[in-house]
């Protein structure tokens, strides 16, 4: 396998380049899907594209229709075919390639989120993909999160898979999600059901936790329940001068809001969190406002705990609307599960990568804070008996995630795709003991 | 008529030292009550006590029951009748007393509000009650807004038209009026009816703007509409460190509710108020308070300010017990009207006192703020088309009303009986150009 | 005059056109300014351009360097000179024009406001400006209340000067001031000395007031004396999941503020207002807000009852910072006094237009809400015994001022102009009784 | 020892009754520790009373003068010495008994507490001590959390040191500890250097956790650290319909800071509370409220959480009263520190308690919330490298701790002295292996 990765390493920067300087928001990852399509193709995949790979009714935070045809626009003037497009056009992005040997084994599934952020990236020269003229082309999008490295492990271990596929045995599924920032695709694709009679499942991060490149960490720990809401409250507008008394103060309710939000009763089994992020509100200043907006997250230790929150934070959310007499709208924009990695997993990983010239050191658990969306796609795998871990692949970072000048050490790509590529030669392999 | 107020003065301040010794409570005055119908009785009056007197149904902010039960008790044992006391039993106290002289002419109706505060008089010895011995003998209730003032003018008039009946026309109305602090009596004796037909309606008090003795305002302007609302929240109490979460905190439902009261919008057609007087909450600093209560006021330049602030008010008040997951309850406890004093009587009155010895000079309009339940009594005489006024009666104050050394000077006393006085032998006298 | 007025007529409405095609925010009104200089030294007017028009230290609410720059390269690609910009760089903008007969007679100061308003003007075919090809050609700039035509107005009355010099007697000065919008300029012209000595000051608006072309009010009352602030809170930004004890909250310090600011108990003495009109805090969901800003007016009846309300809102807005525990950086970017019109004036005014063709009806005094910096300069000739007034000149309106369909009657134009110099022609000519 | 215990079991019920019947509250203790001490000093305790037991100036939450002086006038007419009274007077109460076998062996301590709370005790005929007449005979207050039972168990401990001391070695020291409730005794008693030398100390609460009698909790984990506040915050009073504007909202002051005390950050390092517990405010409806009164306390789950609890709460206190221009006057009544005990003790405990008739049960550890300023002498001890730990002893409870009806099973006083006089028994003996 070294071999494999060796020969791959080169390819894999470059992917990582392409998909870097074409970012694109989540639901609206039209060519990048395209992209990652085309070469699954090549490698004999069988491809289930935008609403074929996700219950589009089960989509939350969906941008609007401005957003979607722009991005639409481009990926046709960038190539995208019709029929491609057909399939996506809505916010329908993503999609899920499986692999069938025919053999009998393990059905394994990884999933690799595909979206970028609503970052301005960095154009000063130390800034790596600027001064080497990979860094986005897409004005206020950026990959600042680290998914065009996540996609190029993917296509790495689909490579792998097709080209070594005499050797294996079992069921592959490859899980291309969009829209994970602010927890939005995941669910969407678990309820298509891709994670049935799913025996184990991979997903991972590069960077997160600061560990250097060659360090993995097999499972983690911390990740917090959470549901991201936006609210937006109606009143009516009025001269503030002249009659004061007519306007419905959408500004006031929304500070009500904030105000009481943080006042939710601290609980006694456990951590809770609740942040409003941003706060719009009111066109000028002698106008009483009519209009505000809010992006509000809660999170909890548990499911329970975070439904708890939520359910103080709607209840706040309505009686602020009352208290202005204004009209209050709550969009649930997206949401994420409590974590729990299989620790059954952590030796097999272990073992995995014994003998890997690239993965220095696994270590079993780490703990982070945080939100993700894979989570659901793991907890569906648990309750039907499956296995599940979170991984993640240490690389340095001058910049955390999402700052416009976030970068990674391109050296973790093979790192991961060693990872994945030894996990599955150990769990479905019938050609035991091949030197490595 | 100087002849008569002459002889009258010293028994006027025996009267007004007799009521301001034993003060009551709204709707707890079953001795004060009853010590002034025996003496219009003694005068032919025509009376009509407690229930016969008042819309029970009309009142509000009525006492509980413990202390109901405590005034009716010891006006027992002061020798009220039962008789009497059967027709006043559950806070239906204040008369009403009528003088028809059988002759064709005005209906004239005096009101006389005749209720105490709870307020513990002082026993200093510079307070003249204290060092003369007429002061407070019921513990934490007090005449310190001139009521043991009022009953006695009221009964200095009662006692000229009976002497002077011979010399008479027209029809005499009495109203004692029970619970004018916190504007709870006057509409409960408005909706009995006894306002329909009366040409001429008289109310006044004295003090409230400072003017000397002998100085008397024939209108007031400035008095608000108003409404008076107590709020209670019912939530959980649970213990703040083992399980907070199980709490319903009343206390930040009406902290919150206070806060936002204060931020009603101004309206730009007039003066508006509002104050949250009182609130108390909790009951030990471990537990998460379960109960909390409000005495709330709202104000406004006319009517539909006022209830504007009421809407709002109540709006923001269930606004903050959903905020907070609590239950309120919301009791309005007394109201007044806005009140306009007719301006055509202004000159009557001038002309009437115009010859008094003791009245030395009758200003046209003063203005005031603050609220007054009489607006009640006025409003209705002015909608059937009668006049009404709302008098003052100069006197030096050392404190304000409602302070524990509230005093006035007893020499109002006779120049109000005879500004009212003088008024009725005016419009309803057929002995004209007596000489006085 | 008829015949003058008649003449100029379609003069008028090209001068309003050109103007409104290319409008200048407050401070930038560089080309703005530069038009109307160069007619008025055609008509031998002498001109302080600038800085030495107005009291450069005296300007509130200057627009940021980047916005300045902007307007100045723009100013110098439309052709405007280099000595001219060198006396307006840095946003001072503006000039006074005077004009001395050299002959006795009084000094009449005229004020017209020349700045546009941060709209997107509508480019609908019903809107007459878009239809007729005269609509803004800068983006996101549009004379959406007028001052277009009070450019032309003051245009139109200086050529009627210069036209009839030989008639006339005493002194004419005009402000043609930058930044009334947001009570900015007026102060900094008025501090630069330019309404000592003035007898009259004319000012004015067209619209307002819904009147229909030819009736003028001679005269308004209600404007608010006011105070606009700006308010930044600035707080540490933290990760809402991670570590939400690091963050210093900058939305709840805007909130808090935002919500005990409509709190500041009303006032006896008078009306009152304040309002935050708007209010943007926070970056992204999971972010703990380090940034809020707000932009917020208060107003009095009386300069007392406005700095009342402006210290109060100074101290709340500081208590939400200690709340917390932000930092807040106060800027009053623009203010406006209390105005009286001085009531001698209308009749003067009345006589003055008798005998119009243009002005059909003269109203002694009409009510508006709002505020107006036109007011300093008002309070600075009346302390010094002169006369001044604010006229209203009366147009339809389909759209209500400050709207992006904002438009008026251009047949408004020559009714002003010809009140204006009707005015002038009374006051200050020594040849009466010219045949009109 | 059994029968030690036998023996006693009757008059433990008796004395605990004789406490039980006359409550006092925290520092007002002063026939109780009359009682307490005049039998210690039968059994030849050295005893430190008053100002001699407790640093006088570390004594925070003391009560009134008022109710200082009731009790101890009360305390007088029930025979107390006036030497005793004296080192008493001005709320010193508690005291510190100490006996030393002077024969070189450990040094023992133990803490009991003897305050009662300020509540009024049903009456109740289901409520025990009301049936069987030994309730309390001081009106509103009431040993309703047990200290009766624990005073009881501490003159049981003492006894058996006195009868047993020819088999002692060591030396022990009593801590009657007065003001338990609110946090308020402890540290005064610590700082005055008891605990130095120290090698075991013990302390103990009846109930708490409900388990059967006969079942004992070595050790408790998950008291937290807790500062207790009152907060006064002065404004001004004026008229709410007159001059709202010249009043200074006290009220106000206090619904801000409780609204925004609750909104203080959930730390990251672990458990936090905030309650406010009591609020009260203004005196009339129709008055700007110039007094409030608040009792806050927050807790943390170490020293350095409560700091940061405190600290923000005092900020955001402060803040309150800026925001509505009143002073405000903090005062600590109340802290406790954070509490570990030694678990190097559980056995010790186990083994003392193997063949008692009277413990059938003891439990390692158990979890409970609250707070409890024993701690502080439990950290002095540990400080100084002694073991300490705090005990529960089970009774079934019918009503929780606090409650009008509180009462316990009088059969824990002899389970609980048993456990006590083993551990010193097994600690401080030299007679081993005598038969019990």
């Amino acid at each position: 396998m070294s071999e494999f990765i060796h020969n791959l390493t080169q390819q894999l920067a470059q992917w990582r380049r392409m998909f870097h300087s074409y970012p694109e928001l989540g639901f609206t990852e039209y060519l990048t899907t395209y992209r990652i399509g085309k070469m699954l193709e090549e490698w004999n995949y069988s491809l289930f594209v935008g609403k074929e790979a996700l219950d589009s009714d089960a989509r939350v935070g969906i941008p609007n229709t401005t957003l979607l045809t722009h991005f639409e626009q481009k990926a046709k003037e960038h190539g995208v075919e019709d029929s491609w497009l057909c399939k996506m056009t809505g916010g329908n992005t993503g999609l899920v390639a499986t692999f069938d040997t025919g053999r009998p084994g393990k059905h394994i599934a990884l999933r690799f989120d595909i979206d970028a952020l609503p970052i301005n990236e960095s154009t000063h020269q130390s800034h790596i993909p600027a001064s080497e003229a990979f860094n986005s082309i897409n004005s206020r999008v950026m990959h600042a999160c680290g998914h065009d490295g996540h996609i190029t492990i993917g296509l790495g271990v689909a490579k792998y898979i097709y080209e070594h596929q005499s050797q294996l045995v079992g069921k592959f599924t490859f899980l291309f999600q969009p829209a994970e920032e602010g927890g939005r695709g995941a669910l969407a694709m678990t309820k298509k059901g891709w994670l049935a009679g799913v025996d184990r499942f991979y997903a991972g991060h590069i960077g997160i936790k600061e560990m250097p490149v060659g360090t993995v960490a097999a499972t983690v720990k911390g990740f917090l329940a959470s549901t991201k809401l936006n609210v937006r409250y109606h009143g009516n507008a009025s001269h503030a001068g002249i009659n004061p008394e007519a306007g419905k103060n959408a500004l006031l309710s929304a500070s009500s809001a904030a105000i009481h939000l943080y006042g939710i009763p601290r609980h006694s089994a456990g951590t809770t969190r609740v942040n409003v992020g941003k706060l719009e509100a009111g066109i000028g200043r002698n106008i009483i406002p009519d209009e505000a907006f809010m992006e509000i997250e809660v999170r909890g230790e548990t499911k329970e705990l975070n439904n708890y929150m939520a359910d103080h934070a709607k209840r706040i959310i309505n009686a602020a609307a009352e208290m202005h007499d204004t009209k209050c709208e709550i969009t649930t924009v997206g949401s994420t599960e409590k974590m729990s990695c299989s620790s059954s997993i952590i030796n097999d990983i272990k073992n995995a990568c014994e003998k890997s010239k690239y993965v220095k050191n696994v270590i079993s658990e780490t703990s982070v804070s945080g939100s993700e969306d894979a989570s659901f796609m793991m907890n569906e795998v648990q309750k039907h008996g499956g296995q599940a871990t979170y991984m993640l692949f240490g690389t340095k970072l001058d910049y955390p995630h999402h700052h416009p000048s976030f970068d990674f050490q391109e050296e973790v790509l093979p790192v991961a795709v060693d990872t994945f590529t030894r996990i599955i030669e150990q769990e479905n392999t019938y050609v035991l003991n091949r030197g490595r």
